[in-house]
């Protein structure tokens, strides 16, 4: 998994109806401690939440088929998912 | 899933059964604002409409067996796929 | 997909049961107007044709198990096919 | 797989099911002599840990469905993993 | 598949069932013309021999699901395998 921020949403009216009434939350990915965006030039991201993820929250996020395997069926168009909340980064 | 721009598309005559009457686009990737392309130097990428997008529209963009599974069998050459038309981005 | 020029082609005798008889392509990744390499640094990659592709040819690639799925079993080594020949790209 | 060194861990409560009991490790990918991190600026990546591995520990991750499938269900959300501890690294 | 150059081996005493009794192999990833290695900077990326690959020879490397089929269960850690040794690559 990789560590992410919520920065905003994706609103689309016409798609994949693997994505009715899913949210579809733009992140930024971050370095270890947090902060800020890891690499200034990435293409936006959207991953779909499934814990009730906020903006501004720290997530984690899985790609591939890790990430439709989370939603039941249909869940076909899903490659990235918020798939938990970070409390906190250990680093040693 | 990726933000991308439409723009242009590709005529292949001889190709794998599994793309015959599908719309095979040309995309840019682009910032999580919808500005200009993302990274400058990257290679083309094609991926299959399966929303009615047009050109100069920016859509959401499916990689993987995520690409492949929104499409009916047979579907074995996708690995990307545009799947749904974005009205709008909101930051936070 | 990706857009790809194929430059040539490699030769292995000791190999994969699921390679015997399969034509592997070198290919070089380029922009979408069909220029040269689009990143100048990048490792070689090999594609297994599944059209009759030649070299010089402009043609379609897939990745992941959508190349392997473009061909009977046994077919577990491939990870990389060229799916299409491009007759001409259209930007907009 | 690629070879990383353990550098701390993640705490998250609310999370797929498919992570409850799991250790989440923050890993950081390194060269393979052993020495520091390979990319100055990367996006953290969290390795769910299979083989008891210990933070300053040199080990083997997997990425993917290979991830996935080293744990027994549920295991849905898991696309990155430490599968191994690494004795020595041998170059020659 | 890419292109690679065995550049050593890995020892690693606690690991996933899947890999004992396998040779994990060191490889740096070459350019087409089988020059030295293409990115500078990259992680350590270990391979699973299938195919009797010595040091210092020139391999085929396949990623992914693609990887973990070459092999009979227990398969599950594998996402990188040797798949065929490179007698010759031809540029046109």
């Amino acid at each position: 998994m990789q560590v992410a921020k919520v920065i905003g949403s994706v609103v689309s009216t016409q798609k994949s109806a693997s994505l009715l009434g899913k949210k579809l939350m733009v992140i930024a990915w971050v370095n270890t401690d947090g902060s800020g965006p890891a690499l200034r030039e990435t293409p936006a991201e959207i991953a779909v939440d499934s814990v009730g993820a906020g903006v501004g929250e720290l997530v984690l996020v899985s790609r591939g088929s890790a990430a439709r395997k989370i939603f039941p069926e249909p869940n076909q168009a899903i490659d990235l998912a918020i798939v938990g909340i970070i409390d906190t980064i250990d680093r040693f």
